[in-house]
């Protein structure tokens, strides 16, 4: 256990005010987290936090997560003090255009912000991604002698963390699966914007977290002491998580302090004055820094770089050791997955009728075993989304060398853990049905910002589920999906066409790719290869002269489409058949291209199992229907719905016939 | 506490064959629950449930809901023998089309049904918001000697609903609230669709809810006498919400017991017979009710008949007493508000500019006043979404009487809760963010389906909300609340039709509504009065002759196309303004009404912050721009950001002049 004097209050002191002072300069943004927890941070910072400024992406270092995102003046404070890359021109230009210091933390390795947080919840979510993908990687990698992986989570959580239904989903997966490297500072400090938590929340926090399992602890997060013995504690614990309940003070030594009015707007400049001579400061002082803390920080870093360089003899001598590991490592350290894995990509032909889903499981049979950082799972419906490949091993407490994760009922937790995962170099995927894409939806959107090559894969895709229903039937989230920038969504048609998905999806660095699979069976209509790559593409061209319609289908609805075309050209009509997986692929590709797939002046019928509210994009400006479901399911045999709901190449044909004549 | 015999056995054996039978005759369907939790049912059912099967609307019934929907058979069993309108037809005719047996429950009042369950959590997160409204409405109406409002919320709920996060935030609220008329039955049966729960889910349940101010106790699922004896231990209860974890063996009885192949499939002919064999049941016999059950359920019957004619008693002598009160009960009994409520709304004139969210908070002001079953609340957001009109009391434990609740940081629980408010003849408003309607999306979706009148206040629409960043600046939201079928988005353009919004809101009873309001203040633009009954309108038409471009908006960017209209008119090009608050009711006018409003062969430009995706819709057929933003945002002040991105009068106004020239 450390000791703390005059030196580390003035560090924390330091802190404070660069906080303070940002807000107030940006004249917006949360004064109150910074100030209550201040304390706890430096004691984490400065004698537990494994990590070196100088190299933000060490791969053994320590991850910090600040889930209470709206803290961000705090991170930015103990980033520039510690010497990142975060002048102090950057921290005086917080919340303004174009800086390094967003209103909420954004993913910044270089800068040392592991994950962007501020929608609560989600940056503890990722925390436990992270700290599984610590021991997953352990398991891998290290070898007797070489602990090459070996490594803490550290998150710093908030009231509202607590309260989001994703932080119960994490947590009771972080209990179950017994994740000792991950250790929780909860800021308790009894505000919430509406006021005290008195209002809205009386949890016994300690005694849930029990209940999940987890080692508690409280202290007094004002007492640097109380909270260094805590975390030393809870890194004596080897088989659970740990949570600290810290007991702080919102806004300590303002004048607003224990108010909600600390939480989210600027002191102003008199309570800033005021705060600051509580703390001994100069009061007219602006983002000062005393010569004494810089030297305090120095030291500090020397140490993390220090660590570092001791990691870096190990992994040399590791290296000699074991040189095709070591191999491996490098790959996984740059994100590249080993060359070639794309020649185990399965090719289908002259098969009997195969649901997507199937075909995505046996994808998965054959890519799997030659992709050491893939990490499946599903949120409790692995038979059903088939996503654990033949002799895929399953992660479980104490065991991690397996590949597999059975998330549970927990479809936000899953959404979250993946994007920790992702965020730990690992590649990550986990299924459940498409309709429950609502319930992880916003770790779709964080996964989409940061860049992270999460693959979901959404089985169930439509109306084609049948007798469970409508609560089960999605119609309106292949669009939803869609609106959601820098999201893939790939809805393939038949089983070749998801063999080339799951090539784009796992080849696409820069974003997440939803994947939309059948449950019913599709025959095989499209070609094995590169079909997909663009987005969109003549499936079945017109015969015996250019094309008096286009039919234009995703899914398990091209069949239709191409049911369609038959029955037109009975009745003398010439009908192209575009197959369109992935719409934003297909808006990336030049003009030319898209003409050529969709001729001006030829009349269009667009055929989907979903809203058809975003078809006007490519009907307009030519004669055109669009056949889709505008309301919910029902609950029968899934012909039966097709039938009813008019999704038959009867109807697609009776439309083209319509807009022709 | 009861006792037990051989009757009860066999009522509850004939329950559990009906659901087997039904399961097998779909040949889908899930048999493992109805066969484990049949014993709790029944004891719930015959013993401690106060219904009345002949009026199944009576208002003071307890209600119970299946928040494990995937075990509707059981729910059908129940519904059939009680002597619902659920005949024995319909049983047979499970999951068949528009059968009233649909795969999972769908909220079907008159049968029974009580709310739309299946996606895991959302029943049980409704049956808080059900207990929250016995509350509230005993609190309003209950008067010495005349406790018309005096039931209970009993819940059966399975290992999925628990591991969800909703039930978290639920729950968590529940307990604070000191809900103890909700008593939840816990099918404890430690298997879910991946295998057994040690697979992934370890949590001490009863430690969890104890964490939440729960009051809990164990029981045998089987033993009727233990369920029993609980049940009466948790009605003794009068501070707390209590749950009983009731040990189960799902698919009891059958060859498949205790395994995960019976949660979701027909037990096949085969195992079929041998249950029945097991219980001593004819093998071959189907759908089949022995006399002396029909008269047990008869017995049952009559008992909740008489209970319902004390009270209609009770309630005769309260109308006598309090004809004022009793007149507004009816009201609320028949889902009514009263007359001339409208009367109160606010009229905008000769204001300064002003924030659609404050308009919205003034509104408020103005009619909560006179809405006895008006229910406000924000998820934490209470200053920023000026939900708390002034005045308006706040509901806090053992004190029900006020009309505002601090939901917390609880968006997905305030979803379902407000779904079980209304289900229970509330009228529930909820405020947070735009961009956390995604936390909250499943619950939007199930409002949708039920047809209830749920209103959203969503504010902080847009980029306009500034430096706190992407992370919080909605761009795909409207679009994808548009693409939900049954939900109204009204995206008003300033006060005017902010209150225009709120009233198609509060008089629609179809379904919910969400209002997309801004933090920035916006100028006053359009009149006062019903604007927005037809979704979309000329607000300002060009002048000295017809349009040559309509410039189409929604929201903060109408008073972006004025200016834009303005900078045309200096320039010689006559533009028409559209403003467009909701596509949906637009959707349904008469043809002929759109296309005055959108005149065929005009160019058209939109404006909206927010992803274009679905712009094509009013566009198509004209030459068209559409200005959006299709990235994310960034953390800066509101007017630098729609600067930086194009949002601006200039830019829509050479957008629009491109198309003319």
């Amino acid at each position: 256990m450390g000791t703390y004097d005059e030196s580390d209050r003035l560090a924390a002191t330091t802190i404070r005010m660069l906080a303070a002072d940002a807000v107030q300069q940006a004249n917006s943004g949360h004064p109150g987290l910074p100030l209550g927890a201040a304390d706890m941070a430096l004691v984490l910072w400065t004698r537990y936090l494994k990590h070196n400024p100088a190299d933000p992406a060490w791969p053994d270092r320590d991850r910090f997560v600040l889930s209470a995102g709206h803290g961000s003046a705090l991170l930015y404070s103990l980033l520039h003090l510690n010497g990142y890359d975060m002048p102090l021109e950057e921290v005086k230009r917080f919340r303004q255009w174009e800086s390094a210091t967003p209103g909420h933390p954004e993913y910044d390795p270089q800068r040392g912000v592991e994950t962007t947080t501020g929608p609560l919840g989600q940056g503890f979510g990722n925390s436990v991604g992270m700290a599984l993908a610590e021991r997953l990687l352990a398991a891998r990698f290290n070898r007797e002698g070489f602990p090459i992986v070996d490594h803490y989570t550290y998150v710093l959580a908030s009231d509202g963390d607590l309260m989001e239904g994703l932080s119960h989903e994490a947590a009771s997966f972080a209990g179950h699966y017994g994740l000792s490297r991950l250790i929780v500072l909860y800021d308790d400090n009894h505000i919430s914007i509406d006021g005290s938590t008195d209002l809205s929340f009386s949890d016994n926090a300690i005694e849930r977290f029990a209940g999940y399992g987890w080692h508690t602890q409280r202290a007094d997060g004002h007492d640097m002491q109380a909270v260094d013995a805590a975390l030393a504690a809870a890194r004596e614990v080897t088989d659970r998580p740990s949570i600290i309940a810290c007991r702080t003070h919102i806004g300590y030594g303002s004048p607003r302090q224990d108010s909600a009015k600390v939480h989210g707007s600027p002191l102003g400049e008199e309570d800033l004055r005021k705060t600051k001579e509580y703390y001994g400061w100069d009061p007219e002082a602006r983002f000062y820094v005393p010569e004494a803390v810089r030297e305090y920080f120095a030291q500090v870093q020397e140490a993390g770089a220090d660590r570092q360089a001791e990691w870096e003899a190990l992994f040399s001598a590791y290296e000699a050791a074991y040189p095709d590991l070591a191999a491996q490592w490098e790959l996984h350290v740059r994100g590249e997955l080993p060359a070639g894995w794309e020649q185990q990509l399965p090719v289908f032909s002259d098969e009997k009728p195969v649901a997507t889903r199937v075909a995505s499981g046996k994808v998965l049979d054959a890519i799997a075993p030659s992709l050491i950082t893939l990490v499946g799972g599903s949120a409790d419906l692995t038979p059903s989304n088939n996503t654990l490949p033949k002799g895929g091993q399953v992660v479980s407490r104490g065991d991690y060398g397996g590949m597999y994760v059975h998330y549970g009922v927990r479809e936000h937790g899953m959404g979250a853990i993946m994007n920790g995962l992702a965020l730990h170099g690992m590649r990550p995927y986990g299924g459940t049905f498409l309709i429950f894409s609502d319930y992880m939806r916003p770790t779709l959107r964080l996964a989409a910002m940061m860049g992270l090559p999460v693959v979901y894969v959404y089985t169930h895709d439509s109306i084609g589920l049948g007798e469970d229903g409508p609560t089960h039937q999605p119609v309106e989230h292949l669009t939803a999906l869609r609106a959601i920038p820098n999201l893939l969504l790939i809805r393939p048609a038949d089983a070749n066409e998801t063999a080339a998905a799951w090539k784009v999806a796992l080849k696409r660095k820069t974003g997440p790719t939803a994947l939309a699979l059948t449950r019913q069976d599709l025959p095989v209509v499209t070609p094995p290869g590169d079909i997909l790559a663009k987005g969109a593409y003549v499936l079945a061209e017109a015969q015996g002269g250019p094309p008096q319609v286009v039919l234009l289908a995703t899914g398990s609805e091209v069949s239709i489409a191409l049911g369609a075309q038959k029955l037109l050209a009975e009745a003398g009509i010439r009908a192209r058949v575009v197959s369109m997986p992935c719409w934003e692929l297909f808006d990336q590709q030049p003009e030319a291209y898209r003409h050529q797939v969709l001729p001006a002046g030829v009349p269009r019928v667009s055929v989907e199992a979903g809203v058809t509210l975003a078809w006007g994009r490519y009907l307009g400006g030519v004669p055109h229907a669009a056949l889709g479901i505008d309301h919910y399911g029902a609950s029968a045999p899934y012909k039966t719905i097709y039938q009813e709901f008019g999704l038959t190449p009867e109807k697609a044909a009776e439309a083209a016939r319509r807009l022709v004549s």
